[in-house]
């Protein structure tokens, strides 16, 4: 039986794991779940799976599960129920759902107790990679990608060499604006922005799927993930989301891996890595679906994907930055106060006033972090 | 240093492999060659490889080299100096890229020799499977597939485990008349089913492909090669060859193999497993490509294809007489004699009057190739 503590329980990927743990519940046993505001689903899931440890994000929610749980769960609050929830548990492994930058502090926790990792929070790797990836190479600890792309690379990798890698190729659905031009963004609504052709998400990265700032996130994880240089990672329109991500070797022989869009698929890879077992999704018909279309990526459209790369190559607190700034302009953008396009010019402008730290440590990082934030929420826009 | 011997040197799949081994010559040393009648070619080869130990289909042949080479190669002829080449040498790996089921003594006695094997011969599965796997077993020899289906899926199955595939997806191109439909096949020439769309092969296996024999028979070489029944091989249209096959696993998760048509990269494979290093192919670019397609096989239109895994059912003999009835029907195509469509009726009425034997030792299926090559020679078509 595996041990799981959940960090962002009640969030996309957060449901679809326990999604997967109630598909085959004899494999699994739920150690702790930590969530934000969002005390209904959580108490549902709280009957349901029955951890031993439970965060909420202030005290009064706490109170509130406190008042139905009694003592049938240890209750924690705040940054240090998080923290709690990521290292203070048996769980094996802890799937850090959360979304945000926020998911820095308890990775890092959870990786120095010793806990596996199931990777769903892309910001950590973002923020702060090179801490991440040393630490858990210092503490054997496993990442292991929950993001289609990156379990799909993950996946293409099985049985490869390290060395014998030519490029990375993520794949890229173009997201909700694909089909527009840039001059047909201008009054795009929230509304609009958040209908993804293929992928029901979370309402940050549907947006970010829209700007292709997630495509940039996850080019700068991949770097991390898999030891590889800016230049052998590409980017690739590819419509349907089918073919999830590719690995081309020096021998020009390219593995991919497929499937439907259905994020349980590489959560329970992460789950049950190496091994597999049945999931609750369907099959992949590729007759029935017909066309696989690809097409060049354009950084001329999706200027965010070329500061993302910009940024990863640049190293540092660059890429931290990169990261703050869009969560704060998502933030402005889903709350009506800026317009789509915007989003691309407070990332540019918080990057052109930003100083770049080279070898950031943890409290440079989060102050970086926290400038950002700061930066990004003053700029006017009209 | 790699020390290798091919069998069919001066064919499609043995000029490649040279073209592989003169890319990279300080990797590999040729220590056999063995061909038919192409006696120039051969010289060139003999010229530029230095192999220790040739031989030929005859005598006169064997005399001719003497001629020019003297004392500097050991020459050999017939089915002894094919069993020399394939066994009586130093070479690491064989590779069996003979066509025909002519392939199935020499494979058994490498085999038996130790020598790892290239399979590029599919016959040699096709006729035999049961008795190749069982010897290989035995001596501990892996069969490295060179086609590029089993080659896409051994690729596939890299660092994954036998029993979680859920299915083999074989793609097929659908051959030089995928879009004809049956009615317009009557009167096909032998030159327009020589004009395969993707790849540039031997006669033989051109059309085997417009028949779907080949697919047919590479199903059946899955069968073996990969421990797989034939309810859980399928064969999908993919017209543009750019998949070359896939596995899809038990989570529903499918790994793919992709690349330009080009046997060279699985050529490779073969001679460097499991190392990759570069070859002369071009890398793969989709979105030059821009469309991947799919379509259900359609086992009326192509009935070889129906034949085949219901041969493969049935067991024993069956794929044998199978496998050796189409090598005479396509040879009488290729030589005007037959019309296209009569390649299926030869091999239907062969089986037909096959009587199946459940588990043949080595002469009954030496025995039931002849009855079948006698019987399918015999068959009158006007």
């Amino acid at each position: 039986m595996k041990k799981i503590s959940i960090l962002g329980s009640t969030g996309s990927i957060g449901t679809q794991t326990l999604d997967v743990i109630a598909h085959d519940p004899e494999r699994y046993s739920v150690e702790a779940l930590a969530a934000g505001g969002n005390i209904k689903l959580l108490a549902e899931q709280i009957r349901r799976f029955r951890p031993k440890k439970v965060s909420v994000s202030n005290k009064d929610h706490a109170e509130q599960l406190k008042h139905e749980f009694g003592d049938a769960v240890q209750l924690y609050w705040g940054h240090d129920g998080l923290l709690e929830t990521a290292a203070g548990t048996d769980a094996d492994l802890v799937v850090t759902a959360m979304v945000g930058s926020v998911g820095l502090e308890p990775t890092l926790a959870a990786i120095e107790a010793g806990k596996q990792i199931g990777l769903a929070n892309k910001e950590t790797l973002v923020t702060a990679g090179h801490l991440v990836t040393a630490l858990a190479a210092k503490r054997g600890v496993k990442l292991l990608p929950i993001d289609s792309e990156h379990s799909a690379i993950f996946q293409c990798l099985n049985g490869e060499r390290q060395e014998e890698i030519s490029k990375l190729i993520l794949t890229a659905s173009g997201g909700s604006f694909r089909d527009r031009t840039r001059e047909e963004l201008g009054d795009v609504t929230v509304e609009q922005a958040l209908s993804h052709p293929n992928w029901s998400m979370g309402a940050k990265i549907t947006i970010d799927s829209a700007t292709m700032v997630n495509k940039g996130l996850e080019v700068i994880e991949a770097h991390w993930l898999f030891h590889m240089p800016y230049d052998r990672i590409e980017v690739m329109l590819h419509p349907q989301s089918v073919i999830h991500s590719m690995v081309e070797f020096v021998d020009n022989s390219v593995i991919a891996q497929l499937g439907n869009p259905d994020m349980r698929v590489p959560i329970q890879y992460a789950l049950t890595y190496p091994a597999r077992f049945k999931t609750p999704s369907e099959p992949l018909d590729l007759s029935r679906i017909g066309s696989l279309d690809f097409r060049k990526m354009d950084e001329e459209r999706f200027p965010c994907l070329k500061m993302a790369f910009a940024c990863g190559r640049a190293g540092g607190t660059a890429t931290t930055v990169f990261n703050a700034a869009n969560e704060v302009a998502v933030s402005r953008f889903l709350q009506g106060e800026i317009r789509f396009l915007q989003i691309e010019d407070i990332i540019e402008q918080v990057l052109e006033r930003h100083e770049l730290i080279s070898s950031p440590d943890l409290e440079q990082i989060i102050h970086a972090d926290g400038w950002a934030r700061i930066t990004a929420g003053g700029i006017a826009c009209q």
